[in-house]
């Protein structure tokens, strides 16, 4: 299973490509930052992101992509164009039909350090540790992007096995309704 | 001059045609909406944005975009939704070289009402004057989306003015340096 991870930003959106199955140990494929400069216009940056992300999809070809699910409370002078970047990172994948999957901040914190509220440091130190790093990713938004597909590939199953069994549940109940 | 509104929004995406210049009467070209699925995927809804917008811009060729600005402090349960779809029409005229210009609501009130406190109906009321239709233009976003263009048309010659003026005094002030 290979995962792009995207933490979205204007002006750094972190990228990061892991391959592996929950319960392996996880390879690194690739990380990096897609850079905008603040000086240019809005649609310039989105157009210059547009192109960052089509390039990791065309080199990387994830199944997923992993992004990272913004909040309107969270810092409300880069909110908006957080919002921005990440509608133009799952424009790219939906219209390639790649899956979209969004996960929250403490859901990503969550799935690699054990803690929602972990800080960057203890991100990044784990996201070294499970990919088998010599050192953390730098800038942080690189290892962010990093645990967001980490995250992903952890929860996939999760998510996987309970859509199965709703959909076991759903056929009983089908099954039921048939017997007289 | 032709110019396209887009009033951006995930469910409801108002669009408009304006054509004409500051000081003459102007002329509607097309008006709509485009919508997608609150039921879809936002990936796929966001596809479905950019196909809208796409198909605008490949029927009316407009000279400019003009998109409402969004805020953060506007509804929080919104306005991550319009931040995303404003995202992908900015995108889809950037990737043309169309000129995108952002204007406030409280600018596009102001411009055709007198009032940047206006309210939805007297904006509805002022488009359907000003581009001389027989009734207001529904939903609302449709009438937002025109007045967005009118409000372009209006304030364009005031900026473009101010920016030869810049230019002139820039030009004057290297002919001085050169001066001994």
């Amino acid at each position: 299973m290979r995962v792009l991870g995207v933490d979205p930003g204007l002006t750094r959106c972190g990228v990061g490509v892991v391959e592996g199955v929950a319960g392996r140990p996880l390879t690194m494929r690739a990380v990096g930052v897609v850079r905008t400069s603040a000086d240019a216009e809005l649609g310039h940056r989105l157009v210059a992101i547009e192109q960052g992300i089509e390039h990791w999809l065309d080199e990387h070809r994830p199944e997923f992509v992993a992004v990272e699910r913004v909040f309107s409370q969270d810092n409300v002078r880069t909110v908006m164009g957080t919002a921005q970047a990440s509608a133009v990172a799952m424009l790219c994948a939906s219209r390639r039909g790649i899956p979209v999957a969004l996960h929250t901040p403490s859901e990503v914190k969550a799935a690699v350090t054990g803690s929602g509220r972990a800080d960057k440091a203890q991100v990044g130190a784990m996201v070294t540790r499970l990919l088998r790093l010599a050192a953390p990713p730098r800038p942080a938004d690189a290892a962010d992007a990093l645990a967001l597909a980490i995250c992903h590939i952890w929860r996939a199953p999760a998510q996987n096995r309970l859509q199965q069994a709703v959909q076991q549940q759903a056929a009983l109940q089908a099954s039921k309704g048939r017997t007289p």
